[in-house]
């Protein structure tokens, strides 16, 4: 008998139908003999229609009001699944945030978990009913309602399933798991059937939206083996788990890319000490978020440095008079801006072992005449920015190039299990 | 500086332009230097969508999963509320039933409130914001979500008023005030501007749907005075108050009608001592409510007597079987059913002091010859059963009869203040 945590997304709860479908997977997992607790999300579309009630009401909303109108969708969702397990003849009860006692900061519609009760899952599984719990949604000390952000509900299943110590947590969602990069691009991409935390976070922060980055955190942190699988059929889909866990043997676990920046170009930045760091100080006062961050000394002249990096795409009409004035203040030549840019990136833990992967993934894109226009590395990651134009082939060029079509283990030492 | 309370029906708050002025109208009192808290109800429509979400999931939906649903439309509309007033310069907080713990007993969809703590509206008061409290909805000892049944919102406005010792409830609702009888059916029905709680009982009891029942039963017992008023006017309404309080110099206050009750006849019925509480007894077990009940010596046959009762039309069907059941068990010869009455009642104070005050009712209906089928009285009321048919009828002869349109006072001794 094991306690397993079940997370259904909007779209698996986006008809009554399908709630109806959620319900008979909550009570085949109780009958197989599983304590269930179920985490669900708000019925697809509900969330945008009441932000939209709000945005009628005030252009910018009150982040406290707008968390207590937002978690009404995830309120009825979980009603409404707990009645339809009922109506299946299963005993459940609905719990909402602050039944529960999901305890969070008071950083409105950004809310982070900082404590979970699991008393009152328990004694709702002590009584034999599936525990079904409102995703998205807290409450901070002073009894506010309070929601996680886009994507919260996985951060609520993880964060659940480490309280209660589950076995599991099962992310059902649209997706039948995570692919070597995304199929709809690459069709050999494949299924991964296992993934460390580590390379799942770096896939997730490249523009993979399976899972949220902060549920990430907190199975790697809690180390909860998470199942990432599809609400509409029965197939296993992919574990995240910790890098110890027996791990596909590959050295690039995936590729993935990003077409949501822009980059920013300092021309003839003076090159002295100090200078970068008032520039990046000056950007995060004003509150704007980089990505990559690329220096270089210029050729073309003595005593001046070239400066690359990244921001959201949405950032760069707010930013761009900030920018300018930094750019004036710190006696810079000229800042270059360039939207049509694509980041595309390769992960692995293997890179840590293996020599040459970043050379290799030069290699491919420059056979393929692709011109790189910057380059960032992390422990497990290469990443290098592209036109935009050239996404599609960079990508599939790499797929091919680190052969992440082939299911691994053929080649692979048999000592690792699967 | 007054402590009040204003709550807004579902048809107040039942559009973005409407929660506007609601906004506007909370704060012109707020400027007045008054302190304000507001309750509202779920925008018009938005409980029977949710109840209609729950019903296609599951025929007879869980109680307690139908409040967590249900209680989401009063939820949205104060945050809604809250962020309206906001947009309009203003500052206001969000406080659900859970968040101002209005006590419940755990009757799920159908609650009575035990309790109130005012600490959290007084708290919101004296950070000089206005206070909009979800109407409709408490919370259980164990934290569950209930809800006070089809127009609790009223309930909850009282009560709140009672427990923050408001000087008056202002009720906003979709008509100006309470009439002398239905306008729809009697083009010279008046607004009453002042009556007495036990007056609006009656009323309320008998089909005038201006305020749930509930709402002025703790009205009159924490003695908290009632502005029934229209949200889209400036006028004055119609003030609830007590007795004591300067009062209308009339006998009969107004005038009620309800179509929807059947009749229900025993015909001989064996006469001796216990059948009728065995009979009562049969149909409370059943869960059957009943409203009027009559009982004569029936001339026909000796040891025999006549019963009639009063019961919801809505319930005759289901109640039938069991009537028919109890019909047999106590030899009655024959039972009659009658869906073709109406109900037709006079409410006044003044009944207790003048005479002759039904006599007088019979007599204008006989005038009009309209058959009396049934008659019940109460200290303050007289109700007759009539043919259906003559509802209208019965309720104009009446209503000018008592000279209900003439404004008051005009007769009444100067002493009388208005």
């Amino acid at each position: 008998m094991a306690l397993v945590v079940q997370k259904f997304g909007g779209t698996s709860v986006g008809s009554i139908d399908r709630i109806r479908n959620v319900a008979k997977r909550c009570l085949a997992a109780q009958k197989r003999g599983d304590d269930v607790v179920v985490i669900v999300s708000a019925m697809s579309g509900e969330t945008n229609r009441l932000l939209g009630l709000a945005h009628q009401v005030a252009p910018v909303p009150n982040a406290r009001e707008m968390d207590a109108i937002a978690s009404t969708g995830e309120q009825v969702a979980a009603a409404l699944t707990a009645m339809a397990i009922q109506a299946e003849g299963g005993r459940a009860r609905s719990l909402l945030g602050h039944q529960v006692r999901i305890m969070t900061d008071n950083a409105f519609t950004k809310a982070r978990i900082k404590a979970i009760d699991a008393s009152k899952i328990f004694e709702t599984l002590k009584n034999g009913e599936i525990a079904v719990v409102a995703g998205f949604q807290g409450v901070d000390e002073n009894g506010n309602i309070t929601t996680l952000g886009r994507g919260g509900s996985d951060t609520s299943a993880v964060a659940v399933a480490a309280a209660i110590n589950a076995s599991a947590c099962e992310i059902y969602t649209d997706v039948d798991g995570v692919y070597t990069t995304d199929p709809n691009v690459c069709p050999t991409a494949r299924k991964i059937s296992r993934i460390s935390y580590e390379e799942m976070l770096e896939l997730a922060s490249l523009g993979a939206k399976v899972l949220q980055i902060r549920s990430v955190e907190i199975a790697m942190k809690y180390q909860v083996p998470v199942h990432v699988r599809s609400s509409f059929s029965d197939a296993e889909g992919t574990w995240v788990v910790g890098e110890e866990s027996a791990l596909e043997d590959v050295v690039v676990a995936g590729v993935a890319y990003d077409k949501s920046e822009a980059r920013v170009h300092f021309v003839g930045l003076e090159d002295k000490p100090g200078v970068v760091a008032e520039l990046f100080g000056q950007i995060a006062q004003r509150n704007i978020s980089v990505d990559m961050i690329i220096q270089n000394v210029t050729a073309s002249s003595n005593q001046r440095a070239d400066v690359t990096f990244t921001l959201a795409k949405t950032d760069l009409a707010r930013a761009k008079p900030e920018i300018e004035e930094i750019a004036r203040s710190l006696g810079t030549q000229t800042v270059r801006y360039d939207e049509d840019i694509a980041k595309v990136s390769i992960v692995g833990l293997g890179m840590r072992s293996h020599a040459g992967i970043a050379a290799r993934m030069f290699r491919i894109l420059a056979d393929e005449g692709i011109n790189i226009q910057a380059i960032s590395t992390s422990e497990i990651k290469v990443s290098c920015l592209v036109a935009a134009k050239y996404t599609e082939l960079a990508v599939r060029a790499l797929h091919e190039g680190f052969d992440l079509a082939k299911v691994p283990g053929s080649n692979a030492p048999p000592a690792i299990a699967k």
